[in-house]
C-alpha cells in the first residue's frame, strides 16, 4: 500500500508557512504500515492540483491532499477534484446544517461565501469537520481512495481521526509489517555515536536499516525494518542492545520528549523544580509547561532579563554584576542559590549568557553561555561556548538545561 | 526561470522531522525571482533520488537537493548523483584540509568515516561549508543547475548564502518581475477580512492575486504579482488602500513579528515591560526575547505556575485563590499588581487558565483563560474561552497576550 501526501498553497512554495501536515500525516500513514513514497508541494491552481493527482494515481493507492479548501478566494481544491473526476456540485444539506449551527453557537452572522462552501461534488463522501466549517471529501475511484481535507492544521487533524480513519479501518486491512522504533539521545553528536555502535550495525540484517536524525543538541536514531513477517521483537533486541551501549545520553523512545523524561524522573523521587533564566528568556520554562501534568513537579521561573530583576528577584548582589558582569560563573551560582531561597524548590538550574547577535566582548564573545544547576549544598556550573546564531544558542542552551538537570536527578538524587 | 527543491530522507516521509529546509529555500528563491513550481519529499535510497532528479530536469531549470549527504551510513545522496550524472569520484584535497581543520580546531580526531566523506564526484564544483564537514556540490548540465547540500538546517543556510548564491548571481541573471507583499493581522478571522475588503479585492488587475494565510490568531494576506513589468508600485498602493480599511488588526508587513512589534510601541515611548504568566508558561517571554535588543524594553517574567509562587513571587493573596481559583478576574489583576510591584516596569500583562487536558471543572472548563494588563491605575481584563487542545491555547493566549499590549501602547500610553 502506497501513499502520496500533496500539501496545496504559493504560501508553502514561496516559504512563507512551514508545512507541517505532511509531516503528522506520514506519521499516521506509517502507523497504519502505509508507505509515504512522495511528499508533494504544489501550485494553488486547477490546473497543478489536476496534473499532480493523475501523476500520483499512476503510483499510488492513497492520496491526501491538505489545502486550498476555504471560504476565501483561494479556495480552488474543491473545483479541481470535481473537474478531474468529472463530478457535479451539489448543495449538500448536512454540511450546511453542521456549518449554520457552528456560527450560530459562536453567535456569528453566516455570510454568502459560506454559504458557497456547501456545494459539494456529487461523488465524494462529505466528511465531517467539527472544528471548523470546510468539510473533508473522500473519493474511492478504482479501487483508489482520494481523501482531500482544509489545510488548518487542526482541523485537518480532527478530520483524519475522526471521520477519516473510522471509514479507512473499515475498507482496507493492512498487508505489510513495518515497524519503526527510536533512540532518542543527547549530548553527543551523530558521527561519535555512529562510532560507538558501529559494531553492533554492522550484524544488521539487510530487511533493517539505521538512521540518524540529528537536531541542536540531541540525535535520534531509527531502525527500521519492512518485512513480509513481524519482525518487531528482532528489532526491540537491537534496540536493547544499541541502548545499552550508549549508556545515560539515552533518554527515552520513539515520542518520548526530553522535558517529559526530566519531570519524570523528579516526580518519582517526589521532588519539585524551578528555573531562573536569563538567555533562553522563558524557552526552558516553555518546554517544561508544554507536557501537560508538568505543575506537579515544576513550580515556575524567574525570567530575570534585566540587570535589575537579576538583583530583586534572585538576590543576586550588585557587587557581583558589576565586578564580574551578568555572565559570569558566581552570577549563575548566586541565580540559583536566589531562586532555591525565594521558591523553595529541592532542584534548580539558573542559566545567564550572551545569545546574541549584540552584547558581545572580546573576553566574552556571543555565545558564552553559564549555567549552574543543583541543590542547596551540590551545586554544579558549565560553561558554554555557543555560535553567533541567537536562535541557536537559546535552543541549545535549553537542551543543555534540561539535560543537566536529567543527568543530575539520576547521579545525584 | 523554474525549480524545484527535493528534500531527501525517510524521516521526513514517516513525520519523524519537519522538513524546515524546503520553506526557506522556497522563500530564498522567490526573492531571486525564481519560481518554485514544486517542493518533493522523497525517500533516502539511490534509485528515488536519481528517479526523482530525471523527472524534475524535464520541467525545472534549477534542482536543489538536501539531506543524504553526511558522515553516517544513510549518505546516499552523493553516490546517486555521481551514478545520475555518470562521473568518476575523486579525493578533493580542499574538502580534506577544510574537514582537518575544522576538527583540529575543535580537538576531536578526524575519523574514518570524515575521510570518505572527501571524496567528490568529479563533475561537481564542491561548495565550502564553514559550519560543518559535508560541503555542497553544484553540477552544471544542459544549460540547468543541479544544487545538493547537506540536510542540517544551519549548514544548508550558510552554503546557500556563502557559496552558491554568488556563483549563481555571476550565471544567471533574472528576467521576470515577481513581487509580493505580506500584510499581517492579529485578532480576526479569515472571513471577516474578506468580506471586509471585498470591494477592494473586486478591483485587483488579473495579473495580481491575493491568498489567505492564517494562523493561530493572526491572518496573513498575501498581494503577488507576476508580470512582465515592475508592478512594485501598483502593488504597494494596494497593499496601502487595504491597510487603511483594515486599521489597527494590522501590526506589521512582510516578515515583521507581532513580539517585535510591541516591543518597538513600547521603545519609541522609553516603557518598560514585564509578564506574569501562569498556563502559558513562559511562552510570552520566550516570545518577546527571541528578538534581537528585546532587553531594552523587556525585563523579564515571573512564571507562577503554582499556587505557592503565585503567592510568594507576585503576593496574590491566598484568599483569593482559594475563594475565587487561580483562573479568575480578581487573581490575575493581582497577579499583575503583584508583578508591576516586584518589577518596576511601566505596563505588563498576567495570565491564569487552564490549558488542559486536566484540570477542567463545570464551571471552569479546559480552555477558560483569564487575561489582565495595564499600568498602575489602568487595568485591563479579558476572559478566553478557548478549545479543549492544550497547545492551541497555549500558543493563542501567547498571540492574545501580545496583542493585548500592542493595542495597548496603541490607545492607551
Amino acid at each position: 500500500m502506497k501513499a502520496t501526501v500533496i500539501t496545496i498553497g504559493d504560501e508553502i512554495l514561496i516559504g512563507q508557512i512551514i508545512d507541517t501536515n505532511s509531516a503528522w500525516l506520514g506519521e499516521q500513514l506509517s502507523l497504519l504500515g502505509i508507505k509515504v513514497h512522495q511528499i508533494v508541494s504544489i501550485s494553488d491552481t486547477v490546473e497543478a492540483i489536476k496534473l499532480t493527482i493523475a501523476q500520483q494515481m499512476l503510483t499510488s493507492d492513497i492520496i491526501i491532499l491538505t489545502g486550498g479548501l476555504g471560504p476565501t478566494k483561494d479556495d480552488i481544491t474543491k473545483k479541481a477534484l470535481a473537474e478531474h473526476f468529472d463530478s457535479d456540485m451539489v448543495f449538500d444539506d448536512k454540511t450546511y446544517g453542521r456549518i449554520k449551527k457552528y456560527f450560530d453557537s459562536r453567535g456569528i452572522p453566516m455570510l454568502e461565501a459560506h454559504k458557497e462552501q456547501c456545494y459539494m461534488p456529487s461523488k465524494a463522501e462529505i466528511l465531517d469537520n467539527d472544528l471548523g466549517t470546510a468539510p473533508g471529501m473522500l473519493f474511492s475511484i478504482e479501487g483508489k481512495m482520494v481523501l482531500s481535507m482544509p489545510g488548518v492544521p487542526y482541523e485537518m487533524k480532527w478530520i483524519f481521526q475522526n471521520s477519516f480513519l473510522p471509514l479507512y479501518k473499515k475498507r482496507l486491512p493492512s498487508e505489510k509489517f513495518i515497524y519503526h522504533r527510536t533512540i532518542k539521545t543527547v549530548g553527543r553528536g551523530e558521527t561519535t555515536i555512529a562510532e560507538n555502535i558501529s559494531d553492533i550495525l554492522e550484524q544488521l540484517p539487510t530487511h533493517m536499516s539505521i538512521a540518524y536524525l540529528p537536531s541542536i543538541g540531541s540525535v535520534r536514531l531509527r531502525l527500521s525494518s519492512i518485512s513480509d513477517q513481524d519482525t518487531s521483537q528482532e528489532v526491540d533486541t537491537y534496540v536493547s542492545t544499541i541502548k545499552k551501549k550508549l549508556g545515560n545520553i539515552v533518554y527515552g523512545m520513539d515520542s518520548d520528549k526530553l522535558e517529559a523524561s526530566v519531570l519524570d524522573l523528579y516526580r518519582k523521587k517526589s521532588m519539585t523544580l524551578a528555573t531562573a533564566e536569563s538567555c533562553t528568556g522563558g524557552l526552558v520554562a516553555h518546554r517544561l509547561t508544554s507536557v501537560p501534568g508538568s505543575s506537579q513537579v515544576y513550580q515556575g521561573s524567574i525570567v530575570s532579563y534585566s540587570y535589575g530583576l537579576k538583583e530583586k528577584l534572585l538576590i543576586v548582589s550588585h557587587d557581583t554584576l558589576i565586578k564580574e558582569g551578568a555572565v559570569s560563573e558566581n552570577t549563575v551560582v548566586e541565580m540559583l542559590n536566589g531562586l532555591l531561597e525565594s521558591t523553595s524548590v529541592d532542584v534548580g538550574v539558573a542559566i545567564s549568557g550572551i545569545a546574541g547577535p549584540g552584547g558581545g566582548t572580546p573576553d566574552k564573545p556571543v555565545g558564552t553561555i553559564w549555567m549552574a544547576w543543583g541543590r542547596k549544598g551540590n551545586i554544579k556550573t558549565k560553561l558554554l561556548n555557543l555560535s553567533k546564531n541567537r536562535k541557536l544558542n537559546i535552543e541549545y542552551t535549553s537542551v543543555a538545561a534540561l539535560n543537566a538537570l536529567r543527568l543530575f536527578a539520576i547521579e545525584h538524587c
